[in-house]
């Protein structure tokens, strides 16, 4: 950030009065520019005991697979952005069952916030980030090419629980090389 | 946002190719500017069967009752986060136990992650964002002088389930009129 949004000033990294972290701060009009965190919300749309997973054709990671998540918008809930994104990325409308996984990537600032869902039909497709959709058994996702440590983590939870027959709510933190 | 703040020209709202929302794009250099809602991390600190709540010292709702909470700053996990706003505002070293409630303000474009919590010691005191902080039985809770309908939706579930002695997650969301 070099220029003022709401001005068109140049800012200048300092700690405001009363804060402790150096922000964005306008030289001329004296706006705060904060940043903070990005909300992803995901969902792992589930038919018959099979998850649905989109094989991305979007970078980074073009080809490998993922369940459907994506940046959380203004004006939605966060329930409310993991259902779109299941119908933006993999044609499906699901119903939410519960909050799966509450994760935090601190090297890209971003909060995962994912969710179990049930396709309301049998019935998917590829969106435009989509290479293929496809449902999975639990033994049969493709753990070798999968897109990210967070999608593999939140997958291996559930593939364990799943095979346990209950689900509960995981929170905490992912690192670049966790796997 | 009016101006761009990576090169300082004017930015336009308009839909970007592949896109379905109109962004900030700016009208120079391309970069589109996303805005998206921002994560609110907060803590219920119990100390034997007492939660400590927090007077504002600050705008809005100066005086009203609260957990502490704050935004979530970059480069820290939800978890610190909770943890750091409660030592800003009520001075206490917390041990979080779990996850309580992910829930979102969608007229205000916050997502509330708050966690329960364990005081390490019977130590705590005014940060400079409150006027008073003091330990509550769930029966002495101020419930005309909570300062947001998302404390009073979190305090509710979590004095009825303090009563019960179960505590489970709650995931949903909050409307300006919630009481």
């Amino acid at each position: 950030m070099k220029y003022c949004s709401h001005c068109g000033a140049p800012v200048a990294l300092k700690i405001p009065a009363g804060d402790t972290l150096p922000r964005h701060v306008c030289g001329a009009c004296d706006t705060i520019h904060y940043q903070n965190p990005k909300i992803v919300a995901g969902c792992i749309p589930e038919w018959e005991g099979r998850i649905l997973l989109c094989r991305r054709a979007i970078e980074p990671r073009t080809g490998f697979w993922t369940f459907p998540a994506g940046f959380m918008e203004l004006g939605e809930s966060a329930e409310q952005a993991a259902v779109r994104e299941t119908f933006e990325e993999a044609r499906a409308v699901v119903q939410l069952e519960s909050l799966y996984a509450v994760l935090t990537l601190t090297h890209v600032n971003q909060v995962y916030l994912v969710y179990r869902g049930r396709l309301r039909a049998h019935e998917f497709g590829c969106g435009s980030e989509s290479l293929e959709v496809q449902l999975f058994g639990t033994e049969a996702i493709p753990w070798n090419e999968l897109a990210f440590p967070v999608i593999r983590d939140v997958l291996v939870r559930y593939a364990a629980e799943r095979r346990a027959g209950t689900f509960s709510v995981h929170s905490g933190s992912i690192s670049p090389r966790s796997s």
